[in-house]
């Protein structure tokens, strides 16, 4: 009987931390009863959230990496704990435009780019920069939505590299199936 | 003088069998003077040839990643070589779609899917494939855009891996940097 009280007492404190918070209100409100949203949802999420600014939206193939980025268990849909991890970096990504972006012209030059992944503590050559910008750039500007698209990818990359990276020397070996997986799933 | 006039026959032999090359007239059309094009000419280029039939255009996206797949340069532009390659290879993957798309509903399911990259020789576990399925796959049907995408990604990635796979016993090992170009740019 106390653990059943104490139990319902720790639940109730839950479900009155998540009334308090804004993001609980734009994920239930797309979250179906398994509390799991998928991309479409989270582009419906955060476009009503707002958090995109005066950008355009976030397209559906961003939304798609940003739940590939976080998805420990492969379900190819977000629980509200991600969506969370996912808001904090998408926070940390927008500032970082905008710092950039001065005259909100919905895109940042070439080595701002650069500046920006590099504040980011990636540390790559300019071969590999100059990569990022080609894929992401069109005529050497960047959207904001391929700018976190390319934020997603990178992040999401790198720890997955690092993970094989026993050694902690730069370098991974990787077996050709999981190579596969890690590479087409973003 | 002899050498002059050799050159300049196989000169016209050349501009003779391009003439005779539909191919060419397609490329030729969107090319400026530096006979390369952009993954936007790319786009106009492949919607006036027709080759997706009554599918939907290749997306602006799925064009980029064509493009890398054969960019050897990393120009992030294509030659007329490029493009007659890259139209061999859109014509198996869009014969292999059509095939499973006997109702001509412009989607496949999961399953085929599984068939389609099995039969391009590719040797992928169930996990592997699920992986395609989750980021290709809506609902469990993929578009013809989205399959191509998945195709250029998968071949040039596999293409990539296999450099580095020396000892051909499938395993691989990337320097980060090196990893970051080889997943970042498709």
């Amino acid at each position: 009987m106390n653990f059943l009280i104490q139990n319902l007492g720790q639940g109730l404190q839950q479900l009155e931390q998540l009334a308090g918070d804004p993001l609980w209100g734009y994920f239930q409100a797309v979250a179906g009863p398994d509390q799991q949203i998928s991309p479409r949802e989270l582009q419906q999420c955060l476009t009503s959230s707002g958090i995109a600014g005066t950008y355009q939206p976030f397209s559906l193939n961003t939304c798609y990496i940003m739940i590939a980025m976080l998805d420990r268990d492969r379900s190819g849909q977000m629980g509200f704990n991600e969506f969370k991890e996912l808001w904090a970096a998408l926070n940390q990504w927008k500032t970082t435009f905008m710092n950039f972006d001065r005259d909100r012209s919905g895109t940042i030059e070439g080595h701002e780019l650069h500046q920006a992944v590099t504040s980011f503590g990636y540390n790559l050559s300019p071969n590999a920069l100059n990569v990022l910008l080609g894929r992401y750039g069109e005529n050497g500007r960047v959207k904001f939505d391929d700018f976190v698209a390319l934020c997603v990818r990178l992040r999401a990359l790198t720890a997955q590299f690092q993970q094989r990276d026993t050694a902690r020397n730069g370098h991974a070996t990787f077996q050709y199936d999981d190579f596969i997986q890690v590479t087409m799933s973003l």
